[in-house]
């Protein structure tokens, strides 16, 4: 199996000179019913507005082929040190149940290990839930505090947000769970200020246990904790980690328990590990979150499929690279029509920006072509009154990545004009696919839509766990293709070690270095 | 006065032939010392490292003079239409004071128009926040919720955001701000999920009295009220309008009172008008959003400075425009180092991307130069931990704009390691301006970092009230110079109708449209 350059590969060279599609003439009927993809959970991917036609389809085909994409999938899946840079396996689909053969790494079998930490999981979040395990001073917990940064903040609170309103509509209960992230203090402060330390749960996520951000803040929280100086209370019983076996807070008598995770989950990959595990099983139940973990595998699974109409993700990741490398357009919008989803765009970005914002190949060479693009989004119809002006009449085409569903998540909704709130949303959406494919025509140039604004849609009939896991994982896998595709090294992060470096440096003083000083005078 | 497009000034064909300055190579002390320019109350933009050289600096203050635009600054602020599109004045600076003579238009003094109003407001929020007003059941007032979308939301709910926690570290008083924008059902039931109705006081914000999504919004939070069967409880005492005085809002029985603002205030110009002025001067005091509107009323006086080098958001526009225009860079980063700022980039998104998203210049002719960028950002250090990696290492340069501040607003904070929260916070963007602009040479070129990544910095000692009110009209005018730079109509949003249009087509069964129904079968 051949590791290539994108610009080496035959199939692309035939793929750079295909015309795209004219959405804006093309798009009708049987196309829009055509032109869809199923993920897992009857997810759907529909993609009749992106500039493609059966030319680009067949030749998908064979890039996959060429480029081994499938194969390359199942190698990593198998446990192979894909994560060059670092010498790693990468696991994440492991955290979500097996697809292929076992996967023995470092003489552990790492679905064993996966698999046990999430029973111990699903036992101590049921005994917070159950009120079997209390505080210190006698209290049930009613509040979960996750203390974590980037791969530990961003996917838990995006999959909390998303999926605390459904638990709720079901009847069931939830723990109210909060985030701090930030160095900043400010972030400690506002969040702590308005809880109650005796019913509260902290969950401490640093994976190498030697997280600035994360041991600052822990430190912080633990000082107001002492400060409250209430009769009883032990703030070690108030704590649990999530880290590495090996890690300095493994065994750390600051904290009731500890649950594992390991080097082979990438913290952007991390919501399907413990560190997503324990969160959202002790706020929202195990259940839910082995739901999540369900529909995640299933999507992997159709990540497998060797035919690129039947495999939804890798059509996504391919229509990506046409956009990016052929039509050299450089960001994609994230426009989700569900408020739950009001911070997956900001996950997402994570995900993909810092696992494909390369420029050099997995050997380390330069690559004479672009990588990952830049992803930003909001909420609709929120987003309609906002940037949209410029998706649909600025000077750059944006490509569009769409989200919606039937019905909502708490079912409360009521007729207004003669329409559900619910019916008012979709139709808002499906307006706006057709308005920027097709555009519109006007003897005021101020009032004239180009059309043939990219979009492409992702359906389902609900928000419910199975569908967002489906969702997480329909994102990671695209990712992970087009990293195949543009050979990159998806899973390592050089580029935020510099900055690390030199804030150390500045701490200490900024040792001499002109640049550091006369900008720590500012600050 | 001319209004030229772009490409037509002889001073922009000079700018498109000189040399970025290479900020790695020509970085040093003196040019981090000499390259900053204040605004108002103590708010500094720095641009050391920023590809520009004094050439460019003489080259901006010709250009300033060719497409006069501080004379075109001055003409708005008279009262001008200059939204020619709407045939409407811009009025937002004189809702903060009044910098140049009494504004007429439609025969009223709208200096003492908007001043009527926030005396209105200021009387009022004292009352609730004091507990003279009350609700239905004698209750007082506890939490505020406003419903809007767009400017009505986005900016009033940053604001608050930014405040809340300086407020409270003054030790005064805060009423929990609540907000519902999205026609998505499940956003109301999110947020009326947990308040207590009989001190809820809602705040209905609408221009034009009319927008769907809001009235929508005000009807279902109506629906769940009258389903609630509080005995005495009154609807319609818990509730005011932020309106025009047209509008069918302004004298509904359904409110306790109305403050008005008028067709002068675009709405993502809008939070220092009634619409910001009402919630944020009952969750946080008159006084606070006084000093907030001292601030902004500081920095419209800066922007009238002929001189570039002492009119920071004219610099700062300029600045945007070269990366834009001479650069072909197409996206910016918006950075605060302050959790306070989380929701600032979202205002500055669209405040930015709907003023300047545009095709046609202020005429209605097809322009051949690019508008507005992208405008995406997080908190740092939260973003370190996300999509910096891209920043640093992938294949586009995107420039970033960086808000920093010596103090934290709770100023709680411990020493870890040596050094306080707030120091490392600081130290981190230190770190990260440098690390962007000079980069470092790696044998392994997976560490490599190019440098030349440029960036600006608006720094200040804490982030008061007044800092803030400067940092959003630096902002505002910032764009509003963009605007003319490129010859645009920034205060009109053509772009966002057609969608409207299509919208209440679906909700009308589609009338037969082919494609719009074939997406309504998805959703």
């Amino acid at each position: 199996m051949e590791y290539k350059n994108l610009t080496k590969l035959t199939s692309f060279e035939k793929l750079s000179k295909v015309q795209p599609f004219d959405v804006k003439k093309g798009l009708n009927k049987s196309r829009i019913e055509k032109y869809q993809v199923k993920n897992a959970d009857n997810l759907t991917y529909s993609f009749a507005t992106m500039p493609i036609s059966e030319e680009h389809l067949e030749i998908f085909q064979e890039f996959t082929k060429e480029q081994s994409l499938i194969e390359k999938y199942k190698s990593l899946l198998s446990g192979e040190r894909i994560n060059t840079g670092e010498n790693r396996a990468v696991l994440h689909q492991l955290t979500r149940g097996q697809l292929l053969d076992d996967v023995v790494v470092d003489g552990e079998n790492k679905g064993d290990f996966y698999k046990s930490q999430l029973m111990r999981i699903k036992e101590f979040s049921t005994k917070v839930r159950e009120g079997k395990i209390v505080g210190s001073t006698n209290k049930e917990f009613k509040t979960v505090v996750q203390i974590g940064i980037g791969g530990s903040d961003l996917g838990p609170r995006a999959l909390y947000l998303a999926l605390k309103g459904y638990v709720l509509s079901q009847g069931k209960k939830v723990i109210d769970a909060k985030f701090i992230s930030n160095v900043d203090p400010d972030d400690v402060s506002d969040v702590i200020k308005d809880i109650d330390f005796e019913s509260t749960l902290f969950v401490l996520v640093s994976k190498s246990g030697t997280t600035q951000e994360t041991l600052t803040n822990r430190d912080l929280v633990f000082d107001v904790l002492k400060s409250c100086n209430i009769e009883g209370f032990d703030p070690s019983k108030h704590m649990i980690a999530v880290t590495s076996k090996t890690s300095p807070l493994a065994n750390s008598k600051q904290v009731l328990d500890a649950f594992y995770i390991d080097d082979y989950i990438g913290g952007r990959y991390s919501s399907t590990s413990a560190v997503g595990g324990a969160i959202l099983s002790i706020a929202l139940g195990y259940d839910t979150f082995s739901k999540l973990l369900q529909g995640a595998n299933e999507s992997d699974k159709n990540a497998l499929n060797e035919n690129v109409l039947e495999n939804a993700a890798l059509l996504d990741a391919f229509i990506g690279m046409y956009l990016r490398n052929v039509l050299n357009l450089e960001s994609t919008a994230v426009l989700p029509y569900s408020q739950a989803l009001s911070r997956f765009p900001a996950h997402l970005q994570q995900l993909d920006m810092e696992s494909n914002g390369k420029h050099v190949n997995r050997y380390g060479d330069e690559i004479d072509y672009k990588t990952g693009p830049i992803i930003f989004g909001e909420p609709g119809t929120n987003g309609q009154h906002s940037f949209y002006q410029l998706l649909h009449q600025g000077t750059d085409t944006i490509p569009l990545q769409f989200v919606g569903f039937k019905k909502s998540q708490f079912e409360k909704d009521i007729v207004v004009d003669g329409s559900t709130s619910q019916e008012k949303l979709n139709a808002n959406l499906t307006a706006q696919i057709v308005a920027f494919a097709v555009g519109k025509d006007d003897s005021n140039s101020n009032k004239v839509f180009e059309g043939n604004r990219y979009s492409s849609l992702l359906t389902a009939e609900q928000l419910t766990p199975k569908v967002l896991g489906a969702l997480l994982a329909h994102f990671e896998n695209k990712v992970m293709f087009q990293g195949f595709m543009w050979n990159l090294n998806s899973f390592d992060q050089e580029g935020v070690q510099l900055g690390k470096v030199l804030a150390k440096k500045v701490l200490n003083g900024c040792e001499g270095d002109e640049l550091l000083l006369s900008y720590s005078a500012l600050l």
